[in-house]
């Protein structure tokens, strides 16, 4: 038996000519690259993310959300196995900021989604561990587009309600899907009052065994909700009911989710929407890198416990404390 | 006749006591002083918010929101009526991004309010004109804590659904009060998705007339709808009908209000969500200032245009574009 080669450094080219070419030894590394904290493999990635830019932005993206226990990983793997058998290449990210924490809820989705990750045409990516909601987004979002350029026709992008990670999501896709439980009693399950915003398609999942009646009387019951909400004008977010454990409306979900997609591209709402997503995510990154420059800034750490005490106390007012903040990071600013 | 006298300079100790006792020639003076844009007022301003804030924190504190037509204004003079007589005392602020640029739909609000004004136990102060969003909400709240100092005992923040104004004034008080039209035909007018998030207390406003029913209508259907989405252990908001063009059931719209104020103070909710608003209140302010700062440095200045339009072209990521920006804003930031 011979030694395996040693693994070779992939230059610009490689990652390039590789990630084209969707060879399957090259992408998982172009994603390590990107998911990479040392400086020089950012430099590298960002030169083989912009090349790869004329390449990107073919796929459907997809946002998917819903509470624990909804069933989010067995409706991703019925979805993607749905998508891959009418032929297309799917590809699965996540953005969880918990993960790195706690082992979080979307770590080892290659266990969670079997089936799924054992088809050639899908790829699973768990979300990256390292950094803050809008460090785990942007890796998500750049994976993103390696994917397109991979040549991946429908990006899947799972969220978990913590924070404002949907809002991220919601504004790197294109279509953003809530799964939902089946009503237990009057109260619709797991349908946060702010989500409503976000949302294009719903689903309520569970829609199987005894869950069947309430799942289609919950469906009715947003349906109605939602038409009271919007004006005739906006987009009525659809709601359908779907069994993922049964693979049961896996297609009329979808359905609804491309059809949305293909009405705001007819619209030229897409390229628009796009466009707004891209120079706000761009001011979204400076916005938290400049925060974090100056929470790090030595002469803000030295001070800004006590500040915040001095606000929580009521002794100091908070325009005061965020005045003292600014000053001390040396910014230079103008005080209209 | 004589000469009248020249307006004397106010030293920080004259501001300190003429809010206190409510001094009617001083207050005035006192809000023209936090809203100065001048470094020097800025600081003094800053000395006197300071010296009141063992004074401040005493009234309730109501967010007001509505779409244009529904009658804020009337509906505010009525309200404000109606508790001046119970023996209240009313301020009557607001926030209005728009009010600098377009002449805007709070200015000029003494008219608007005539009767109103007119009572010794109202004060009424327009939005201020200058600055962004951030610097108008900034000044209101500073106005609201000089008010609150000066005795006045509820203290009602009027905005327009512009932009983010809403959230900001949610921010700022304890409860969240949103009008609304009664419907015309099947829809609720008026409440977008995202209020929901923020609101307390719905009142459907000119429940008069022909529009009694319509009114009655859609704050069921709004009641319902509620219902529905907040969980058992959340607060559903409440929703009233009322006319304040016929000064009927302005009463129960307070006594709404004033339930949710007593309800959160009872549970201990009022203190923690005035703490946890003073220091998200803090950052807000520091990352406008900041971002401010490295928008207005010159060398972002010169860039920005052009990475803005090649993200845009999709020539350029925005990560990358990103980048540029914090760097060229001089500010050290830690890669991860």
């Amino acid at each position: 038996m011979e030694t395996p080669p040693r693994r070779r450094t992939l230059t610009e080219e490689d990652y390039y000519a590789g990630v084209l070419s969707r060879d399957i030894a090259v992408l998982p590394r172009a994603l390590t690259l990107v998911e990479s904290t040392r400086g020089e493999h950012q430099r590298l990635a960002e030169q083989v993310v912009t090349r790869l830019l004329p390449h990107t932005g073919n796929s459907i993206r997809v946002g998917i959300t819903g509470p624990p226990g909804v069933g989010k990983s067995t409706f991703i793997e019925s979805l993607g196995l749905h998508l891959v058998k009418s032929g297309r290449k799917v590809a699965v990210l996540a953005v969880d900021p918990s993960s790195g924490v706690s082992g979080g809820s979307i770590l080892g989705d290659k266990t969670r989604m079997a089936r799924l990750s054992a088809e050639a045409s899908a790829f699973i990516r768990p979300s990256p561990s390292a950094g803050t909601l809008g460090g785990v987004a942007r890796k998500t979002r750049e994976t993103m587009l390696i994917c397109e350029a991979a040549g991946f026709e429908i990006v899947l992008v799972e969220t978990v309600g913590v924070g404002q990670s949907e809002t991220m999501v919601a504004e790197m896709t294109d279509c953003f899907l809530a799964l939902m439980m089946p009503g237990a009693g009057d109260e619709l399950q797991g349908i946060k009052r702010g989500l409503l915003e976000l949302v294009d398609v719903i689903a309520v999942n569970k829609a199987d065994g005894d869950n069947q009646t309430a799942a289609e009387v919950a469906a009715r019951q947003l349906e109605r909700m939602l038409g009271l909400l919007t004006s005739k004008t906006g987009d009525v977010p659809a709601v359908v009911t779907c069994s993922a454990r049964e693979h049961r409306n896996i297609d009329t979900v979808w359905e609804a989710v491309e059809n949305r997609y293909e009405s705001i591209k007819a619209s030229g709402d897409l390229a628009n929407r796009r466009c707004r997503q891209n120079t706000r995510w761009m001011w979204r990154i400076v916005d938290e890198q400049i925060r974090q420059a100056v929470t790090d800034h030595p002469a803000v750490a030295e001070i800004r416990t006590e500040l915040e005490e001095q606000v929580l106390n009521g002794t100091l007012a908070p325009e005061a404390a965020a005045r003292h903040i600014v000053e001390a990071s040396g910014l230079r600013v103008c005080t209209t």
